[in-house]
């Protein structure tokens, strides 16, 4: 997507150096544009951990740069030995955050690729390929999504006749979670490009301001309508009519369709169901765990300081960005990273490989090759 | 209710001026206890309208305390004169706020003290006199909704056998929302005074915050266990069992038991609902509205500006209270204050004379001089 009308992605490696990779920081936005050099699996993982970069797609692309810098040429790599650093590698990148499913599921395919090398310079070459791969790809599904739910947003405007489509998104499933066009707003900008009045309630996001910090920012720099509003405001507005469709990303959907995503995803999809609001969770594949069924007992929910919670962050009118305690001195905080939607309260899911109930049987008519009676027979 | 020990009602009058009555200005706290003097219905108006003072119960005592001062000697006064300002003072402190039904309550009960005098010395007088008497009588409402709550809360201290109990709680409906005690609060700090082990989950409550500013800090200075927590996180909470029982304020509840209370309390009511927990509202008589019947459709919701959404203040690290922009510089925002939980979703109302289930005649059981059929029998 465009910042000031140039096209960027999220991370990109150095056309020329191997060992480089650049990421835009997340931290300082909206108020500073900052690209950052990465050139270590440790500054990768850093840069995971404190959320530099975040967004179940985008950190596991991240992590794939992860692992290809890992075994670039610095400091000794005795025969065997990049074998062993990718491992550690893998490791080191697997434990950044708990609950998104991608990080891991790039390091395993990452590893794969590094197994089926006879040599380190064989490695380095084969893994920055499959990196690049693993971000074209999220990029192509991305796309594919973007053009799966304009379909959901193009019947939504034929039954209004002209009037704006209001779309209520949580957290930031834009293009900045994503390595481009972002899940849950990959049809909404598909709608935009395409001439539809759509109109964006952006959830503000606490603790950590991803939607006004974050969403609100791409939608104003590629022109979607938009209006920022506290996380508690969803159910008035969908009680009045004021929301056509609820579009969220997610950090693990289990392969029942429970969907882990920023914390309060679970209370907008209650508001949704009693007030027949269409509720979509958009994610590609690489999101999904097929390992696990029942979310709300089996995703494990990363617990962050609580520091997020008693202070507050923002620009100054010094033109500084300062943070300001909201809470007494001797409150204490607790921060829950996610929660998670049970799957019947989703009225589907928007793969890139289409729509789909948010069942078992709906997620495998998608990935019969995921199904075990299928594999046998 | 106590401040640094020392024994506080969020409103009182000067023992000696007439014309002078002080407030505890609310918009400081917690980082600075600030007491204002109010000395005209125009500042009490402005006071209500700017949120020195604020939630349901203490508007009613506030916009009594200005009908009082509106015929204090002060300008001048002639025969008769003193009824047309009681009329205009009325109508400015009925249009303060739109959501909240005590403060046309307490002017209309003022109103007629007025109209029953013979004289501007006896009304004012008498109008002191019924002021001080509304205070009083929400100190002891409060009270005896701390009497009737309580058994809520003994009855599951009872089954978990010494673990804390859990409540969670929006916005402020505490002794600072009332004159003293608080509504949601004020079983909580009976059961707390009484030895229960009682934890609070203090909703942050954004976009004004009244969570991590006021609750927080009275629940504080009272002893209270308490977490701060995001407004995004009682679902999750609720989805494991670490909530026991929802306590919250209304500021406007009709006669078939749907509350209006600040925005977001639907949210957890829905949780709630969808968890097993149970959720009562905490109110004063004078916060019921006879007249309507659909909250939803029938209770007018306050839009305030979107500078609360926009911006965040809090303590910055010099020791100054400042207010920083959270979102990017042409962000437009949308601020509803309340929304309304209909009456479905509630477990019970606690009111002064007991818990009812929040349906008309629950309400009427406990009220049955508002029932039209008894009336005309």
């Amino acid at each position: 997507m465009k910042i000031n009308g140039i096209p960027y992605r999220t991370i990109w490696p150095d056309p020329v150096a191997t060992g480089l990779v650049r990421i835009i920081d997340q931290r300082p936005l909206p108020h500073r544009f900052v690209v950052e050099e990465i050139r270590s699996v440790r500054a990768m993982a850093e840069a995971i951990r404190e959320m530099h970069v975040r967004g179940a797609p985008l950190i596991g692309a991240a992590a794939a740069w992860g692992m290809a810098l890992a075994i670039q040429p610095s400091g000794p790599d005795g025969a065997g030995d990049w074998l062993i650093r990718l491992k550690d590698a893998a490791r080191e990148l697997e434990s950044t955050r708990p609950t998104a499913v991608n990080q891991a599921w790039a390091v395993e395919r990452m590893l794969a690729v590094g197994r089926a090398c006879a040599s380190s310079e064989q490695a380095r070459v084969r893994l920055r390929e499959e990196a690049q791969r693993i971000c074209d790809e999220d990029v192509a599904a991305c796309a594919a999504i973007g053009r799966h739910g304009l379909r959901l947003i193009q019947e939504i405007a034929a039954r209004k006749g002209g009037a704006p489509v209001n779309v209520l998104t949580h957290c930031n499933a834009g293009w900045l979670a994503c390595v481009d066009h972002g899940t849950a707003t990959a049809p909404i900008y598909a709608a935009h490009n395409a001439g539809l009045p759509v109109h964006v309630w952006v959830d503000e996001t606490r603790p950590r301001n991803q939607g006004a910090k974050l969403t609100a920012w791409e939608l104003g720099e590629h022109g979607v309508p938009h209006t920022l509003i506290p996380d508690n405001a969803g159910g008035h507005l969908m009680q009045h009519g004021l929301v056509d469709l609820c579009l969220v990303g997610a950090d693990r959907v289990t392969r029942q369709g429970d969907a882990a995503n920023k914390i309060g995803t679970y209370l907008k999809a209650l508001a949704a169901a009693d007030n027949g609001v269409p509720f979509y969770v958009a994610l590609p594949a690489s999101t999904i765990d097929w390992s696990r069924r029942d979310g709300v007992r089996e995703i494990p929910i990363e617990s962050r300081g609580e520091e997020e919670v008693r202070f507050m962050e923002g620009l100054a009118p010094d033109g500084e960005v300062r943070t300001v305690r909201i809470c007494p001195e001797n409150t204490r905080g607790a921060n829950y990273g996610f929660d998670v939607t049970p799957a019947r309260l989703l009225t589907g899911l928007i793969t890139e490989r289409g729509l789909c109930p948010a069942t078992a049987a709906g997620l495998l008519a998608l990935f019969p090759e995921r199904d075990p009676g299928a594999t046998i027979a």
